[in-house]
């Protein structure tokens, strides 16, 4: 399968991709500047509507009636056709002359804490004296609600977060967070009617398609409001998503069989498909690579993590996100956050400029890429995620 | 001020009240069955946009619309106006006539926990060897991100949830909850466009409305799943509101200060205008009252948990929905909640009908009501909410 345009050799976004997104002129080209669906393809989008493709869903400006329609791969299909066919209409756009948009409504976010590997960090930092694991963490994917309404699009600069923190007097002041992060994860974009009690193996009736995730945390926030209801405002300011959303069709030769789980969780959460996806990421800061995993190590699947948000009788629906948790890999250098890489600032980074870091600076720009497969393992067409990435801006006072 | 309706003089919604909310004819009146915003005046609707008040704004599906324009104020003074005025036109309902609706649709749900009698109450019961509030309890309002697409219009039945219980050897099967419950709250709803860093005096720019709210909770399921990042299934399968959004106009003779707080807390938590509200609140399970409290006995106010959601830089906008927390009052009486009242089965209630409950038993209704002034202290016309109640029905196996 070929398209009539031109897609440079290394892209993200051969025709076996095909991304959804959602752009807006960056000018008038007769027909206003209004937003609408896209896929993607090389360096340019092509514009559904304009191709006559479900134009009720698509000139929309964003993918939430589509997804809720559930007709993302007739859509999608009719696109391929589209770019490998006969006709050439005035359909395509140079991605540069258009204004990339944040491309879903998000519904409910719920984060998760999925990596084994992150969790196990995390417990050995934040509680030394005990097992770094909780009882429950090998029983269910523990996840918690995050702020919908905060979640942006790839490129959005982050203002430092305030909050209360604690002094040695265990007071808390507002200021500034001293301890401001990445998240590297995985987040996935809900399709459809509103469903519960969703079995594993069905996910991908209800995922419409994977995301890049920065859950931009504030560690020292956090350590002081977390207990007992979980983290807010360490959270809450602010979540990048990457703006181009691939769909579980063009991820399917890339879905693999995750770890064992041991010990074997309750029936509800067990799989006979493979639902993890075999993803390549990459972190690097101001231009220095600080990490990169493979999304495959994770413990819990995305189909795990539907399966336990529904068994309770709550639905999902069009729009909701789910986070994978930060994707931590097994060694020192497939840490997926700051206060991993660096051990709480114990073991500082060093960039490429010779400074160094123990969580992130004013001006600091932390971009993150995923793809899976393509030149990297002759395992066929590269299906890339492109990047989410931002920029540190100093706290609003 | 008096209308040309007959309003009952019990009523919740005299002409001084005027809440808002969404209805649907429940038989075509030769316009159709759509939706549309109404207030509501004894026992009838007024049906806006038939009146010709915003109907860009009020042949709507949702309050979000009008919400959002911040053109709440406006629209209810013309609708008084029309209720007072001499033409009497065919655009009131009785509300028997109506199908009463979900009456916005909710952006973020953020629930609370501000009642230092509630949080004293669970800290006595979930860690009985500590001190009951944690160090950050009465320095910031505690709170975190409920399930927003689980929030639904009163009268909707609650099928008991299932999730992960810890047997005796800490191993979690699925099951329905043993000891589901229901928490009696407040919920304020945001109007208006999306802000940030909104300091506590100016809720009032950002408070629409205020309803009843059950957040219903599972309390075996919250046990094994809530460390370390709170609550999730316990709480996500359904949270109730009442239909009636009770416009902060309406309630302004009924704002009073809070309780001093000690310590006072941060400046950016520092109020000077009252900010509390004086009101009575009562819930009755299967017509048994089993308890009464005033909303004005909370520690954290809504304008402060504005202030905190908003001061690390996250938005709020219009259809997001905030939880005061269950509202326990200082006396066993006023307790808010099933777990309080019967100190976690310990000491069961005892119904009308001589059967008693430790928690909710599968077709119990819980039902509960709050209002403002009125008969009970002769303090103005009672400026009422209605109720919000909900039946338990069996386990979905």
């Amino acid at each position: 399968m070929s398209a009539w345009v031109d897609v440079p050799p290394a892209s993200d976004f051969p025709i076996e991709n095909l991304p959804f997104g959602v752009v807006r002129p960056r000018r008038d080209n007769g027909s206003g500047r209004a937003a609408h669906v896209v896929v993607r393809i090389g360096d340019h989008v092509l514009e559904l509507a304009a191709a006559g493709i479900a134009p009720e869903l698509t000139a929309q400006p964003s993918l939430n009636a589509l997804m809720a329609a559930g007709r993302g791969a007739e859509v999608r299909l009719r696109a391929a056709e589209v770019l490998t066919g006969a006709e050439r209409g005035d359909w395509l756009h140079e991605v540069a002359d258009v204004e990339v948009l944040m491309p879903i409504v998000v519904g409910d976010y719920v984060d998760f804490y999925s990596s084994i590997h992150h969790a196990t960090n995390l417990g050995h930092i934040m509680r030394p004296e005990s097992e770094p694991l909780l009882p429950n963490w090998r029983q269910l994917p523990v996840g918690y609600h995050g702020r919908a309404g905060t979640v942006v699009v790839s490129g959005t600069p982050v203002v430092r977060p305030s909050g209360l923190i604690a002094g040695a007097d265990g007071i808390g002041h507002l200021m500034p967070t001293h301890s401001l992060d990445f998240e590297l994860e995985v987040g996935f974009v809900v399709g459809g009617s509103r469903a519960a009690r969703i079995r594993p193996d069905d996910a991908d009736q209800h995922v419409f398609g994977v995301v890049l995730l920065n859950d931009w945390s504030a560690r020292d926030i956090q350590g002081f409001e977390y207990q007992p209801l979980g983290p807010n405002l360490a959270k809450s300011f602010m979540t990048s998503i990457s703006p181009w959303v691939v769909t579980l069709d063009a991820l399917r030769p890339h879905l693999v069989h995750p770890p064992v789980q041991d010990p074997e969780p309750d029936p509800y959460l067990r799989a006979r498909r493979p639902w993890a996806l075999d993803m390549e990421l990459a972190v690097d800061l101001n231009g220095t690579p600080v990490t990169a995993t493979n999304f495959a190590t994770m413990y819990w699947t995305f189909a795990q993590q539907l399966a336990h948000t529904t068994v309770n009788g709550a639905t999902t629906g069009a729009g909701d996100l789910f986070g994978s948790g930060t994707v931590s890999g097994p060694t020192p250098g497939e840490r997926g956050s700051m206060i991993e890489l660096t051990w709480r600032g114990a073991q500082p980074l060093m960039l490429a400029d010779g400074s160094t870091r123990a969580f992130l600076d004013d001006g600091d720009t932390v971009t993150m890429r995923g793809w899976c497969g393509g030149f990297d393992r002759n395992a066929g067409p590269r299906i890339g995620f492109g990047e989410v990435t931002g920029t540190v801006l100093p706290a609003q006072t």
